[in-house]
């Protein structure tokens, strides 16, 4: 059902569905019209419907689509039906604003671990959590085989640590770091920049 | 030269290019070609090739770009030769992240004031800046002329507040909200949501 031919430009999309589609869900709607989200997300009826299209056969002619059915198969289809462990490498002031961050949960992700560098942060707490020596990032992401982690820490330092990120089994990484990391292919990176979001903003103001 | 019938996903990498000229530049490289460009992104030549065709002739067969002037061009194309006022709206976890957040110098954005709601927070000092009353944000966000926000609230209040932005005048919004905020057709918005990008990625795993 889920063909390796979808366009990614589709599947960055899927999130924003999904996550208007459960706060529908939270406000007490049961059914939507492609037109009704559309309106909501700035995005056409037809590219919606399009969109969903790769996936199989969601909603009907008229009534539009059952909330609840299509989150949980946007659920499905993102791997988001389960809940993902996500190491935080760097507790700085992104790695606590991640830290605390209460957005993760219900939406598929659980940080578990935070490692640092810096012996002065190590065996402190954020929000609950100890701070873990770098050093032991590779025993303890494969020990909790934990496949998915996020890199707050500076650009100086962000391929040496996605290196060893890799070696150590993840398999995605999200990073903050401004610096584009190279990784092998088998590997997917997600980069959050907000200079580059900025840019993109200004060149259309 | 700069035609409005770009892709928007060509505009997208533009930013990335700039960021990955920018450091070549910083380490003292003065040419690249596309596909050493492209090695160090995870893109192809063409692609890159392809991209910067759609803003007239840059670099030459074989010696490739000379990054000084690819930099500079980028940066007239993306309109950051210039400093834009950012104002910040928010002074939580991520508000605190993006002020002291120093990968905006040089790239084209200074915060240059933050707004928050909660009386406790008014008056106090983050990273040198007076966190002022958010009842004001009209009022000083016209009188600087600021154009872009950042906006770090809660995702209830995102709306409002981003209501409140536009009807101050400013053009483009990067939000940290969780939620799909409504804008007229000529505010531009990029969203920032880790939960978004770490789908994204699972969907791949």
């Amino acid at each position: 059902m889920v063909s390796d031919d979808i366009p990614d430009i589709v599947i960055s999309r899927l999130p924003v569905y999904l996550r208007a589609l459960t706060r529908l869900l939270i406000e007490g709607e049961n059914d939507i019209t492609s037109g009704q989200l559309g309106q909501r997300l700035g995005i056409s009826s037809a590219q919606i419907r399009k969109d969903l299209s790769h996936f199989g056969e969601f909603g009907k002619q008229g009534t539009g689509y059952r909330i609840k059915d299509l989150v949980e198969q946007l659920r499905r289809i993102l791997k988001v039906d389960m809940e993902w462990e996500v190491a935080l490498v760097g507790a700085g002031a992104i790695g606590h604003a991640l830290a605390h961050y209460n957005g993760f949960r219900d939406r598929g992700f659980r940080i578990s671990v935070i490692f640092d560098n810096d012996p002065a942060k190590i065996g402190t707490l954020v929000n609950g959590f100890e701070i873990q020596d770098e050093h032991r990032l590779a025993e303890i992401i494969q020990a909790r085989k934990i496949t998915l982690a996020m890199l707050a820490v500076p650009a100086e330092a962000a391929q040496v640590v996605a290196d060893k990120l890799v070696a150590a089994g993840i398999k995605g990484i999200l990073s903050y770091a401004p610096i584009n990391i190279v990784v092998p292919e088998n590997v997917y990176v997600q980069q959050i920049d907000p200079v580059v979001h900025l840019q993109r903003i200004t060149y259309y103001i």
